[in-house]
Formats: C-alpha cells, structure tokens, sequence
C-alpha cells in the first residue's frame, strides 16, 4: 500500500520502519529534518511537506505529540488536508482530544477524505517490537480496509466504535488507568516508607499480586525514583489527563482519581519535575508524607 | 507440627485442611460448631475454647473477620492468651488494624508468648489451591520457626519487617492497591457507556495492556455487574480502607485515592448495595453519571 | 461619559440603567432586540451592533454570558473591535476566561485601543442597587480614567493588578469561594439529615457563626432546596469553575475543593439539574448519602 | 445553682469565671493544680478530684482536650460518674466524638444520672466575653432545667435533638465548616500567589463579599501567615475532621472534602506544622503550588 507517515519521533520511526519492512511504500515527513535519513537509506522516500507525504497515497498516518501539532500539520499551509486524496484517508496515531477528534473527521468528511482515530498503546520499545496495541474507530469499511497497517505495526487491534473520536476516549481511559496505578503506589509507597518497609519487598508483593509488566515497570521506575530519561515527560502525562477529564465533562461523567491525578500532575510541575517522567508523579505523595526524595528533583 | 487453627470460614477451613494435608497436628476451633466437622473426619482435632485451641501447641493461627473477633477470641474468656504456652506463638492471619497488630504484641510479650502478624492475599480459590500469599512480621527468629506453615498454605511468603504491624501494613496498602483498580475501573468504564463504547471492548484492551489475572478478573465482575455472591462484602471493603487510612494518619502519609474510595464505599453503602461484592464501589461512580445500574442494586 | 453597553440581561439591564441616572450618555445594544426598549425609553440609544455601540464612545462595556459570546461580540462581523475608536477602552465585565481577557488586551492593543478587565460580584439585586463589588485590572491610567464607571454600578471598587487577566483570576477564585461554601453545606447537610437532626437548626447555627449574607442566603436555598428559579445556572457555576481550574493549572496551583466541586457540578447535570441553580450542587451529596430530594429534580 | 467544673484551660477557665459571675455555686477541678487558684480567690472550692467536684452538685460541666480525656475524668478512679448524685447532669462542653457521647449517655443513665451535650463555638475571647453559642442536645426537660448556665456562658443557645451525640454531630460538622473555608482560602491565596496578586486584595474582596467576621480573622491569619501562637493547635483540627468523617461515615454521608482537609491536616503534620495553629492548613495548598512559606514552618 502506499503510505505518508508524518511525525518521526522515537514512537513514529519505530512505527515507520515496521511498516516498511511489512512491504509498503512509504513516504514520510518530519518537521526537523535529519530524522528520515535513517528511513530514506531503507527506501522511504522524504517528503517536503505535510502535503507531499499525503500526495497520491491511500493512507497517510500521524504520530505527533498533541492537538496543535496535529491540527497544524493537517490543517496548515501545505497541510495534510490539502495533499491527501479524495476517498484515502488520514489515520491519527497521536493521543489527541475527543474534540479535535471530531474537527478532524467533520473537516475531512468536508473534503470527501476519510479519517480514523488509531491511538496506540506501548512505550517505543513496543513500537519497535511490533507489539503496540491499536484502537481504532471510524466508518468498518475504512477500518477493515487499513488492516495491513495495524497488522504491521502492533500486535493486536481493537474497534471501539464507528465515531473515530470513541478511540480517543478510550485511549484517554486507558492512560488514565495507568496514570491511577502510578498515583496507587505513590500513596502507598509513601506509606511504606513511613512504616519503615522497603519499597522493593512492597512492590514483590504487588508483582505476585498483579502479575503485571505494566505494574513491574511502573512500580520498579517508582520504587527506585528512577525517572530520568523521562519515557514519557510529566507534562504529557498532565495533557492526558485534562484531555480525559475534559472528554468525561463533555459526556457528563465525573472522575474523582483522574482530578486527583490533574491536581498531583500539576504539583509535580510546580516543584521541579518538569524533566522528569510521568510515574515521578509519585513524588506529590511523598512530599505530602514530609518525605523528601532520594534523587533530588 | 502441633497447630491451634481458629477460624473455619471459607478461608479459614481452605487453610487449615492445608496444614492437614502438610502433616501437622492440628486442634480446630469455630465460633459456629458444624464448621469443624469435615476437618475432624480428615483428623483434627475440636477444641472447646479458643485457649482450648492453643493448649499445648506451638503455634496457634487466626483466621476471622475483623479486630473486634480477633481481639474476642484472644483476650476474651477462654481466649487463645490464656492457653497458649509460653514460647509458642499466635500468628494472625487476618486483616486487622496496625493499632491491634501492637496490641496483639505487647500483650502475647507480656505472656512471654510470641505474636506474629501474617497476613495472606488470595481468594478462597487461592486458599484451596495453597496460592495464597504470606506476608510475615515479627521477631526473624520467630519468622523462621514457622516457614513450614508458611509453606503449606501458600505459594510465596515475604518479610515485611522484625515488628509484626508492618506486615498488616503492607495488607491494607495491598488491598488499598486492588480497590484503587476497581475505582479506576468504575471510573473509566462509566465514561465508556456515556460515550456509546462496550465496556467489554474497553476491558479487553485493559486486560492486553496489564495483563493481569487481577485485572481480568475484577474488571470482568465490574464490566458484567456481576456482584453477587459476594466474595468480599463492600462493608469488609469499607473496613479495610478505613484500617488503610488510619494507619496511614498515624504514621503522617495523606492517601488521597484511599480518602475518595472510603466516601464511594460509604456512599455504596448508602445506596443499598449492603449485600454486594466490594467491586459494586464501581456502581458509585456510574450512578454520579447519571447511568442506572443494569441489575438493581 | 459617552459610553456604549452590550449584553442588556438581567445584570447588564441594572447596570445600563445606573449608568444613565448617573448621567452618561449611553448607547446600547443587545442581540434579542426587546431587552433595549425600556433603557431607550429613558434616554439610551439603540445600537444596530456592537461595533455601532462602541463607535465615538469612550468606553464600551460587555455583559455576558460567557467566553464564545464575549469574543463574537468583539471579533466577530460588526464587533466591537472594530467601531471602538484608538485611545477608547473595552471593559469586560463577564465572567470569562484568562485565556481570552489575555487575547482581549493583547488584540485590543495591536489596535491602539485599551482593554480592561472589570468583572463584578453580586446577584441582579446589588446590581439594580449599585451594590456590585468590582475588580478592575489593566493599566493604572486606564483604570484611574474610568472609576465614574465604576462609582455608577457598583458599592466598590478593587483593583488587582496592571494586567486584565488578574481581575479575572480574582472573579474566578471569589466564585470557586462561593462553590466551596455551597459543597461545604451540602454535606454537612447531608450529614444532619442522617443523624435526624432538622437543617435550620444546623442553619441557624451557622448563620450566627459565620454571620454573613451570603450564607444566609445560599444556606437557605439549601436548606429548602429552593433550586427554581434559578438565579446563577449549574451549566454556567461548572464553567466557573472549570475557568479557575485552567487558570490554575497555567499558574502551577492545583485547587483539590475546586476539583471536587466541578466533579459534583457535572455528576449534577448528568442527574437532571439542568434547570436549576448552582446552589443545587449540594443534592450531590445528598444522593451520595442515598438521600431523595424533597422536590425532584 | 451548685455547679462543678472540670477543666481549666483557657475555654474552661473563662466560662467557669462566667458561671461564678452569674452567681453560681462553684466547685472546680483541673489535673494541673494551679490553674483553679485565680478562681478560688473569686470564690469557688477547689474540689480534689472529678468525683469531688460533681459531689452533691445539680450539675457538672468538663471542658477537655479530647475523648480520652473526658473518659478518664468521667469513668476513671474519682471520675465523675463515681461523685454525681442521681437526677444530677454532667453536660459536656467539649468537641467530642459521637460514639463518646452515645457512651456518656448509656453509662450515665445505668448511673440514674442525667448527660447532656453541650459543645460551644468560639475562641478564648468569646469565652470570656460571654459570647459563646451552646449547642445543647439530650431530654428536652434536662435541656430545660439547665437553661440558666447556658445562658451564663454563652450568647445564644441552639437545641439539636433529644439524642445528646446530635448537639456533637452539629460541632462537628460546624468545625468542618470553618475548616473547609480555610482549605478553600488556603486554595485561592496559593493561585492569586502564583498570579502575581496580592493576597490582601484578595481578602479585602472576599471581606466585603462576605461579610464574616470568622471570614476575616481566619483569612487575615492565612494571608499573614501568622500561625502562632497557635489559638488552636493543628492536631486537635485533625481531631475534629476525624471525628467528623468517623461520623459521617456511621450515618451513612460520604463527605469529600472533609476527606480533602483530613488529607491536608494530615500532609501539614507531616512537613513540621505540629505547634501551628489549624489554619495554617493553608500551607498545605501553598507547598503544592510549589511556594515558599514566607515563615518558615
């Protein structure tokens, strides 16, 4: 199939060369330069804009950090939405709001393009391995008709509904879910640590309990106040969660963890932690017990 | 070895047919009389008394519901503090309160008996199969003595610490670490109805991300309303974060997540879910979206 | 003063008239046409639109109800922006968002025209009464020019700082003030019912505690859950509320009551509240304590 | 009236003086000698124990730090209960817990003695000044009987109910009043802080706003950050909050932001606020906003 894909970051690239290895024609674009010669020497070709990397494919995909990223690049001079052709669609990877979501298939629709939401699962190493989980949603015949591409670059692929913007608000959950473990074991880590218990014999426990990679990573970067490189910056993390309790106010639903996590989020940033990762939230409740952190932030 | 076993619950007689099938000599004792029949016919013993239970024993293990039965049956008349030898031990294996668990220690030591806190994670399931985990803490020496029980009636056991409130500390932030998950489940999962998406989609993608029997199994009774018959009554959910958060005061650690689980476990209550498994907490947030429960609480 | 006036509701209506017992030469406009008649009757022009209301005037002054309709008002086809001559000021006393008091003064003064930020408190009453409390912020000359405006609506005026936006910041906090005190009755209220003990007891002793009106008031309304007519929306207290979360969330201060009010605020639209008033936040916690309303909502 | 009082802090003291100026036979009692001597010099007996001080008295009052203490005078050795003729009241002054007071009740009544709750609002100064508010609850003849020292010490006297727990229900409920003002002042001081405005500005406002004396002294101590000395220590704030959540919770109420103060009592504890006085609660909000204090704590 032929493919744009615009937005080559660590999680894109990765994305990028899977689906060059799958066998598809790819052409791709990113704002800086210098990230598409690894890809163009493997055969993709550069394109010199947004608009040319949507130029005559059938698909062309995003992978960008938030909503005004992707609204420019799809709506900007040279933009997706003037290169992409009648009938192909646009594909968002990006962990973007339910109400852009919806600009976009609204402003596509408008131009007889197609647009789904496919927000993803998985932190780069995932993306590399082929093992990010896709959600998508959007019209079933755009769905089925893109499989190749999910196939080519995650392990398994969910349909959340017929409204592309349903794939956000699950995405959003789904972060939020994670989001709500870390904060977990902040406050409990926190406790542990008063009561004198080693933060590794609690999070053994917690692995045989949950028996969960997502609890053994998060709970291993948080018990060891391992936060840099930052994964994943706070200040995202702090995104997702506006987005999602923005997406449940909308829907009329409230969220007590998710405002906690909001108010946590932004104390983080308050105090330093712009830097680090977003499981470092787990500080908010350590400073809250009068505990200051090993690894100064 | 010579074992007192009081408590014949389903966890408790899971537990004590264990030490049964490990070799130990085991004296059986329960509140409710009939309780104790199939554990005779496999060779326990029936005491008459809790101190009956512990006379002449090394150890003598509890298994009940909550402090007030704990402390009854160990300090009431013809409690386990009056039978038990010096020398011997009393482990606990309930969730109690950090401020019983020192209780338990001061009053054994003025005994010259020992105390242990051993608290266990699992179902009943867990308990049959000798899947549960042991969380120890008291005196190492002590610890040591018991590994064998500690064997026979689960997969694991970790030390929490020399003073026996720890290992219930780390209990109540375990159990705090599980409700939390079902919060954020009741949470995410209202959102997805308001937003028109299964909430079996959304649990699916969950169950790939965390990959977690926990997750399966809680997520799959929140998703399918299944909260009868009730594993764990809300009013024992309710109990638990409140022993958490007391805890967590005493020792200067502010457990925000804890704090809004013990109001949706009130107002659980409130509404009339009394007879429901703690997971129903996950009704609170979808009746504050508006959403009625598809079976009646 | 020769001075325009748009947004003639209930607020706007008091305001406009004050101003013309004062003594201003007034020029008015509202959307809905009728709403002018009774100012013109004592001497007001009738505009044909913004831009014709802020034409040859010193200052033109918005009243409305909400960000959209400040911006359409001034920005939009015959908005103010652009009939308001260089040198002239736009007032705003709207509840409106930081975000856009700073694209106000920022747009207004690419066009050489000043922009402050006067939002008051009071209900329709003070504001017939010329009883408004007003914050004004912008640069002092301008602020300085224009207290005959402020001397004509209100009882007071208090000035925030050299920048727009920090009048706004001051509205939105005095409002998150209000909500808190309105959450804060809900629940002790809810609290008294359980116990059996009659709310005007509970009333009467914190009217001779706390000794303020507006206690008196919103506690009464409580109290006899007096929610219609609605003199302040619940749709438009969520907006506050939301407005100083995203305030604060840009200035680094997490607001855990205000978290907690917009949670209740959207639990009580998604139950029905739509009609009534803000003070109706308190029946969230209410039916958390599993209590009916005495007048449904 | 023959009149005993227990407990001579500076609340006790001044009502005490009260009751000797009204012309009440008097009888005190403090554990610390010397507090009763300024009194004996104006004429009261200095009574040797609790049971000393309510022997052959109609009633006796206690003003105590917390529920041990009122246990202790009340039902340790030469407690009261042990002195107190039958058909005589003991009324207890102090901010305790409901399930005390249902105890005091039980206990008193197997005495054939009558008990009365009689919690007060006000600080020292009001004591003094006669202008206290008694909220009484119990027999409404007892009630009755007792009407000439309610009117001895305070300004103004409030029947909860028939139930003596309810008049502590109202305190309680009453001090989460106060408390809640607090955090939300603590709240909107920490963004108006980060927004570059002054704190004074912002208390001049909600000064006129609300018109509340309590407004005004509790919001002057938070944006002066004077917290000492302290007029009511911090732990005995996190007392109250507790025992209005521990309240709350048996009636069935859910209270979320009395769950948010405990939180923060709790946090300020934990980061040195231990000789504060409880509004400085508000450093909580201050800290996690990432301020300094500009007194050091």
């Amino acid at each position: 199939m032929k493919i744009g894909f615009v937005g080559l970051g660590q999680m894109g690239s990765a994305m990028a060369r899977n689906l060059l290895t799958a066998g598809h024609e790819l052409t791709v674009y990113n704002r800086t330069p210098g990230k598409a010669d690894a890809l163009a020497k493997d055969g993709a070709r550069i394109a010199s804009s947004p608009a040319d990397a949507a130029k005559g494919v059938e698909a062309v995909l995003t992978m960008l950090a938030d909503d005004p990223a992707v609204a420019e690049v799809t709506f900007g001079e040279h933009g997706i939405a003037s290169g992409l052709p009648a009938g192909s669609a646009h594909l968002s990877l990006s962990t973007i709001s339910v109400a852009l979501a919806r600009r976009l298939a609204d402003e596509h629709r408008a131009r007889r393009q197609n647009y789904l939401s496919t927000p993803v699962f998985g932190r780069p190493e995932s993306a590399e391995a082929r093992k990010l989980l896709v959600v998508a949603a959007g019209e079933t015949a755009a769905v089925d008709r893109y499989h190749l591409i999910f196939e080519a670059i995650g392990r398994q692929t969910f349909v959340a509904g017929a409204e592309p913007w349903q794939a956000n608000a699950v995405k959003l959950c789904g972060n939020f879910m994670i989001g709500s473990m870390m904060e977990a074991f902040g406050e409990a880590f926190a406790t542990m640590r008063k009561a004198g218990i080693d933060r590794h014999l609690f999070l053994d426990v917690m692995n045989e309990l949950f028996g969960s990679a997502v609890y053994r990573n998060y709970g291993g970067l948080i018990a060891n106040e391992k936060f840099t490189p930052a994964g994943f910056r706070l200040r995202l993390g702090l995104k997702d969660v506006r987005l999602a309790l923005e997406a449940a106010e909308e829907l009329g639903s409230p969220m007590p963890f998710a405002s906690v996590l909001r108010d946590h989020f932004i104390s983080a940033l308050a105090n330093g932690q712009e830097q680090l990762d977003w499981s470092s939230v787990a500080l908010v409740a350590a400073r809250n017990a009068g505990l200051e952190s090993s690894t100064k932030s």
